[in-house]
């Protein structure tokens, strides 16, 4: 029996969006007040689907409880009260946009739950503004 | 790399369902409350799903900004504050079921966002029930 | 031990802001998209707040099902898919703004329920804009 | 045209996850407090995805009266301030996780709705655990 | 200066209404479904207001993990996965109302909390029922 | 007629909590996490209250057009995609705690809207963390 579950985290960060290969005028122009040189941020809310098969003896696709600890040791605890830009050495070269941090996420988290089973992350910067990988 | 982003808007509009075929009996047997002659309204909440790739450059798969005018353009300025029966004239012919509305905005917003992104749209009558176009 | 009790319920309705003793012109500049002659509508969320003592032998303030119950009477049956400007004998010559429908809902409330209570009604015109009478 | 509608509805019960093969040292190593002997319960609210086609003379893909009949007869009826371990005779010998609890609604719903639509149900547990069948 | 500051909590646990005194008639009849011998749940939201003044050193009027750990040790760890009639000696001889239960968790948190700090409690048994204390 | 009008209203921001009379240490032992020189940042959410009277001409306490305008200008256009630390001239010598910044919008707010009116402010900078002033 083929199931998906869910969790969801979050996560509270500051960051902005700058291309160094630009001007200052190109930056601000794309970017707009996003590319504030001294951050903004954001209350992240993040979405977690795991699809698997459903283990007879317990009733549940995956313990919730390690899939809580996964997502804190390797999310929470990388980028919660963080600056998304300066403190996430994974990401220094890397434009922090929602749609880059929820594939960096997904990255992780794939690579830790392993290959039997398939997720997907969903990412929130605000209620109104959200990605998800893979689409 | 593919993803996903997501954006809500909302409008609040008056309408009413009836079938100019049928009978006033047989419209209020199948639409109740809905077939009110005087109309009712609702808050509508709609969630945008555009699906394509990542430009490496600004690490956006589209400008949010430009997302949100074309929302704000092409379906809160045309349905927000109005009478889907009477004041939209692309609706003139056709039910405003939730699921004829939703399909309305996904074929505006397929077409002004264009055939390198697909566009998903989920319309909320209210927060108990909704509609998904494509599903 | 005296206590509060709140319990949510809710409408759609459709309406309209028009004061007949001004112009066309004014209507428009005062009331704006809110003025449009077709009416627009609305989910409206309503908060109903009962103050009181607590029954020993129940444990309740007062039994959540009559609550519900005169809610439903009295505010859901009158105003639920109704146009608030011509369905509405007690609303007739009141401008249905969030202010006098909450005013006409806490008055009917306060009625029914009784002066051993206090009520209080939360009526939500859209998840940002809402009223609270008494204040 | 086809095209997905979804409802909501809820239902509170009491449940425990006990696996009766197991030592009661197991059962608390793996259920931990969801193992408590006297039980503990949950909100549940539950979404019911159905997709289909839309009648042209109705503008709905089905009467939500009757999805919503449909769900409180054959849900809500049946598991509403139950214990789902000692209450509902289909569920006597199946793990009450959320996972299997969510299939169960599911083959209930897409035997009544029939082979017309497909069904997904989305089971939340608490707003931040929830599952979904099919994946 | 003098603020308000609110933290919020959960708990799932099961009740059943039931007063020994009346019959099992009388208790059907007063408390309907939620009688069930076999108890119910819900997952109950608290919302915990804390009245005092701001300290000029930090800007807080209280440290916001010391008040999550009182919540959490006399509130969650007591009641979280508990069953409120039979797991909870100090509601042992109380009717587990949403009422009753509000009170006994003001109480805990109003001692523990002390006088320099007036403190109100809401818990939510359900989205749409809810109780407050002191009114 | 004495009413109480609401809107919400959001704005996105970056901080750090910091005491620069206090020992690095002393900073970290007190504000953890958000002690992070690099800032990190929320999604904040603004609730504002207005009680008065109801105009009896237009049926409205105020029109909800100008009272967004007034937080537009006075509060989103100086907070929104800001460094509450560095940007915000009128912020620079406070600490930016939720408490304090919560003051700073209601003292901005309640001169605009003048003494006609009673304001007071709620601050969510997470869903679960809020704050309120007057208390």
């Amino acid at each position: 029996m083929r199931i998906a579950i869910f969790r969801k985290a979050h996560f509270n960060a500051a960051h902005r969006l700058h291309n160094p290969k630009w001007s200052d005028e190109k930056n601000k122009e794309i970017f707009g007040l996003c590319n504030n040189a001294n951050y903004h941020g954001h209350n992240y809310e993040l979405e977690v689907k795991v699809v698997g098969e459903v283990d007879p003896e317990t009733g549940y696709l995956m313990d919730l409880k390690y899939l809580k600890d996964i997502i804190k040791i390797n999310v929470e605890d990388k980028l919660d009260h963080k600056n998304l830009n300066l403190d996430v050495p994974e990401l220094k070269d890397i434009m922090p946009s929602t749609e880059n941090v929820c594939y960096f996420i997904w990255n992780v988290l794939q690579q830790k739950i392993g290959k039997d089973y398939d997720v997907t992350v969903r990412l929130y910067e605000t209620p109104r503004n959200y990605v998800e990988y893979p689409a």
